[in-house]
């Protein structure tokens, strides 16, 4: 009846649907920090024995240490992590680990560890992230006043600098930081001691558990404290964010490296080659962090599915939530790392980013506001006489500046030769010193600020 | 060729893929607050004359007084609420109009206003999230101490209170609350200014924009500014997890209101009615409610999927981002002022909900952790003398506190008259006393504090 | 306490969240169609008169001209489409319209309703495809042998043919299109005479209902009839990977405008222009076209968000069914015409196709196979040996071709002048003769074929 | 600089971004025979000798075996399963091992053993689909007759049979089979010979590996056949909507298990019980089936995203898609596995579904159709008088059977005696004998048809 890799019948299946030691193994460390803590407080309150506690506490580091030499004999019939973890307690030290459950259930139990686990991954995206904003300052540093396309539509619109796209993404990231900042706050309560849904008896402390192991402090309401997984959708959410930004970027790494833009070159580290073809570089990190925000968003999508109308308190249903959130920090880490390595690595090339940014009359509206703020035109009737004098000059097939005075004049007798100093890709760039424009010292100011800011 | 619905041809189907009138008049008052702030600030600079700044910032008062009363017409072929109100500002004033327009750009304009739109969403939520904060209090505070099955899995596990149940929500509601109050934080930064992409070299005053229109401060990057739409994701997977609570309390009201658990009664204002039938009493709105999720989710869906992978700076997939949030605002307001609605209404059953509460030996725990405390039982020795005595009160048809002390000292001689106190139903709730826990005492606190929050 | 917009209270806020009639007006066609084929049937099977059946089918012809001229008053008291028609009805004839409602309910008649729009529009998704295959296959013929680069990663690989490439796409269509036709038979089966959710009593006659509407057959299970929604997203699961073949195209187009690649120009009519630049021409029906995506893949989501765990038979949660698929359909209609538009009016860039397609040793592939053909080598090794000629043609700063004769014998003794046949764009895409390879008359057959097919 | 995992620096981060041996290996049979099948085709065309195919077949079995025993060494460096295996064939059989990769290249040849892999999935899924309406079908002989209430909003509707309310789900069960039927036909195209994406000037035949390998025609055009990744969207999207029907009974057997209803009884083999609480069982594995949606669902969500705006032909980001497609099977396959153990075990409880099915006045519909059929009233009319009956029986706190026909008759006085044919829920589900309908005569056939069709 069961056919193919189930030959083996109910249990068989039960076992592969019902299991979570296969992933849960991820949380070990979490589960004996929890624990230690856990014991330690229940000795403090008199509810079981000093000796106890310490036998625990001891042979849950013995635990430890087995699990990451990689001796500990895992159990799928066990279960989960806290089962393996609890029963090889009890062969070291035997009845006093039947003691270490007091006073908690495995609902709070895993609700702490995973907790912990999603908080240490907020601090690993904070650290990735910074990693990356450093990558990008370094670009902006070094070519604050390079002068490349700004792109509208992938159609040339505005000169800017390279320091200022560079710093573009800088902002980007910064504000995904926060977002990880924002979650493993909103997280950072302890479910320790809610017990199966309904709180206990016994005298804890919840305090105690909660200050030793980083929490802010503990949930306020034991049914919530087991039954929600909120906190791993908003490092999901996060993540998805972040991974967009990614994406963005990717992106323009991928278009820049064509052989019609030539912006940049990729290192070889981040590149495969073709050994027919050794000058081909394809940008395969690029596409691959492009990609990632699929597996993100993927990860973000099933676990708010799963959790659409749970009712209160645990259902099994909340099982799923691990797989998704480890999959995806990992995914998020490693695109970081890469995204960190392959701008630090790449190789903007100057001089093309400079051709293409003078290309396309993109200094027309330098002209435009010239018009408004030295010969007084409303911006509406400026536009449309940097318009026709665009027209002129792409039926002439020269560039603004290649136009002559009068012809200028016959557009508006207002213009003087003054309006030279605005057109050219520097001049442009150089001008546009509002705050956040893109001239070079502004780019400068914003880059001293990001360094002590990440110092 | 074109066929149907287009049969005009390309202009047409331009217009219906391009225009965004049909949608972002949505914006006119933004537009406007934001427009005023700008044409202040040029005139304050000196770049417009204060006759100037006057006439136009009178004259958009005026259009925005003409779109409040619904006499405003609006044109298609000027695509957007923008050049709509501008166009109508240089009918009202004349030339004046063509001056508002200068060191800005559509692209900071529109980033502007739909900021502006978002943020009043935020604090719309967090309004209607105090809303319904606000009648799950009321009920928890009416039945502080009534007892009620707390589940997991939808099988009973240890009795609660029913407003501790209520109070899981309050809780889940404030860390929505807080999401919106970090989103609105995050987005609070002014693009105006940056101008299309690169910033502008007229001596604007961006701070003065950003504080007149509430802003913490003006964008740090001008490119930045006009590229990015985390704000509207930020607001929307806010949205999400809200929607993804109020989904699981939807869920739990439509199975309480079945003849199988007569939990609660919908009142008659948020159920609908069967002419048939006239004792039924659908819970439709509780089912819409649980419905909404998918509405909110596949919004946040096709914004992240919108945003992925475009190259800097503005481009025109971003105009698909105002449909989305404008929808996924509406609905959540919705849902969050039809469930305050429903909860505010709603009577609990509470003898139905304490004669389940007490089934399925819901104290064993109770018995189990008496055996801990009292008999010094390590817990997992605990757990299976409890699981004895239940199977035996199972296998004799009764419960738990019919069993006579004899049998009971027959699983285990330590086994006193005292363990009376914690079974039944009233004296375990009452017991669980941990910070959190379900006692009516602990209840009663956490609603105080709450209430004084809110307030 | 309700506060803005609901400040009516609890009417408001349930009409709001209840009232479909807002949105399934859109069904008035499908629900008049449904009730005629009812009734008639109705009166053959001899439950209701002859007469009464041909009151009500006459009558539901004038409802429906009432609101085809829009003359027709809605109301949300009556909360949707098929109430909103009955009440008319019995307006216009009087209590006989009473009868019109026997053996059927509001369950199997919406679902009826819903099916037959959905219907529609795989029609005229199959439709639409065709006029895009139309135009693509128009632009194949005339660039058969027009070369252009094959990208892999954005870099050049291999040459192929512009033929070849619109090609691609109709293939994609025509898969694309399958799913439609797959989607469309699925779904033909009619929910009428299901009732409620259990059948009837009545001597009803389903075939009959069945093949009026143009149902293959009657559901045959009245639970399963008048609960699922697998027929709305299978067409969601179609719209959403046709919105993803066009979003690649799309992508392509705003690519290949950029002033680096200037493959193709797109028409004023499907671009945007700038009054500043009169030159610039922004792809934007290309950009609001790759966007399409996010606004499908985001009603597909939001369904089946909505449809996860709801137990049989109908719930209130299925009213957001229609909106979602209402705004799919629209959505994809407009991208499938706006495309057509562009493709129809774009003009390939024939010469800077070919200067493109010639860089980057593009034809080295042939260079390998020629040694492995001609000279013997194994496929690997003549891999080795083109990539050290290609290297040399690097360092000297030429092309292929442009090496003599007695540089490649220095790479392998066995090359000929006969090599020289292979390299060259022309030559290496017309070469290529395996079926499904770029070759221009693979390409013209493919054509053909397509066209005999479409025609 | 690279800290924690990537410590090792841009070596370590591009072969973990890279690298996809870690996955791919599970395509190592398709691999091996998709290479059999291009090797055996090029000496059938001269294309190498006979002598080097004969070797390189015999090669590959030899690589397979080592494989299917555990003993080949897999190796990161060589990135992934293709290179792995043609590694590890030259260290076989020597140079010959070179010729297998002639006209062809790892674009179609991963094109080509995904589409094998995923068409294997579609087989494995029709077949678990057939074994689970097996399963429901047994269910739904033994109980063709057992009443139950009918739900709408999870209300007492109507009574409908177990048998009827089994088949429902056997209805979409069997459009789900149509689904990756209609995905596999569409799939079954061979890449094979498209080579990197224009096509091969070797002269294969690639109709003859499209035979050799089960295909029913090669791709038309070569660059769509390296270039799309539709079918494994087919795949996951016919997977989605699967798991969404899993997922409604799921919600239905964890509401049925409750204490409150007890219409099933889950068996132990797929419950998880509680030491404390012995007769509790928990639906773990109906929650975790409930939840499976989320993660496939996910899968496809990811996919597609990673699909999104992709120019041709291959990119890297395309990697993405197997994983998915990897977790979606085998999560789909245990899906189906364990429901169908669950809905073979489980006990449903004839008593407590017929007790439940008679409360609530379930059978009114049936009065108003008799007052209709019998009596000639127009429906809402008869509606209307049904009505005040329920509202009677209900104030006087009995069932509709129990009011005298002197009270009926006062509601209208066409009723007559006949009428208590038609009360009682046996009467009710026998005469809904409408084609579709519950009675248990129409159960029983549509048990038999289906049946046959699946024998």
């Amino acid at each position: 009846m069961w056919g193919g890799r189930f030959a083996e019948g109910p249990h068989a299946i039960m076992e592969a649907i019902n299991a979570s030691i296969g992933f849960d193994r991820r949380l070990a460390r979490q589960d004996v920090e929890g624990s230690r803590a856990h014991a330690a407080m229940l000795a403090a309150q008199g509810i079981i024995t000093d000796t106890d506690a310490e036998a625990i506490r001891e042979g849950l580091l013995t635990v430890l240490s087995e699990i990451d030499a990689g001796t500990f004999a895992f159990s799928a019939a066990l279960e989960d992590i806290h089962m393996n973890v609890e029963n090889r307690l009890r062969e070291l030290i035997g009845p006093a680990a039947g003691r270490l459950h007091t006073a908690r259930s495995r609902n709070d139990q895993v609700a702490t560890d995973f907790r912990l686990w999603t908080r240490e991954q907020c601090d690993a995206a904070l650290d990735s992230i910074r990693r990356l904003q450093g990558a990008l300052l370094a670009q902006a540093e070094a070519g604050a006043d390079w002068v490349m396309p700004g792109f509208t539509h992938l159609q040339t619109a505005q000169p800017v600098t390279w320091g200022h796209h560079m710093l573009a993404y800088v902002e980007m990231l910064g504000r995904d930081a926060s977002r990880f900042a924002d979650a493993r706050a909103r997280m950072n309560e302890s479910p320790l001691g809610a017990a199966a849904l309904a709180g206990t008896s016994f005298p804890i402390d919840r305090d105690a558990t909660a200050a030793a192991l980083g929490f802010d402090r503990p949930c306020a309401n034991s049914l919530d404290a087991v039954s929600d997984r909120d906190f791993a959708l908003d490092f999901l959410g996060a993540a998805s964010i972040c991974a967009m930004h990614l994406s963005r970027l990717a992106e323009e790494l991928v278009i820049w490296s064509s052989a019609q833009f030539r912006f940049v070159a990729m290192s070889d580290s981040f590149s495969t080659g073709s050994s027919i073809m050794p000058q081909k570089k394809n940008p395969d990190a690029a596409e691959l962090i492009r990609a990632k925000i699929g597996r993100i968003f993927g990860a973000q999508s099933a676990l708010l599915m799963v959790m659409k109308g749970l009712p209160l308190a645990y259902s099994k249903d909340m099982q799923e939530d691990k797989e998704q959130v480890f999959d995806a920090a990992d995914t998020l880490m490693l695109a970081l790392a890469a995204m960190t390595g392959m701008v630090a690595d790449m190789n903007a090339n100057r001089d093309a980013m400079r051709a293409a940014a003078g290309a396309g009359f993109s200094t027309a509206t330098d002209l435009a506001d010239w018009l408004v703020r030295e010969a007084g035109l409303p911006f509406r009737e400026a536009h449309h006489v940097t318009g026709s004098l665009v027209a002129r000059a792409e039926s002439k097939g020269c560039d603004l500046p290649d136009l002559t005075l009068e012809e200028m004049q016959a557009a508006h007798p207002l213009i003087t030769g003054g309006v030279r100093d605005v057109l050219g890709v520097d001049n442009s760039v150089a001008s546009r010193t509002s705050y956040g424009g893109t001239a070079p010292d502004n780019v400068r100011v914003q880059i001293a600020r990001w360094k002590e800011y990440l110092a």
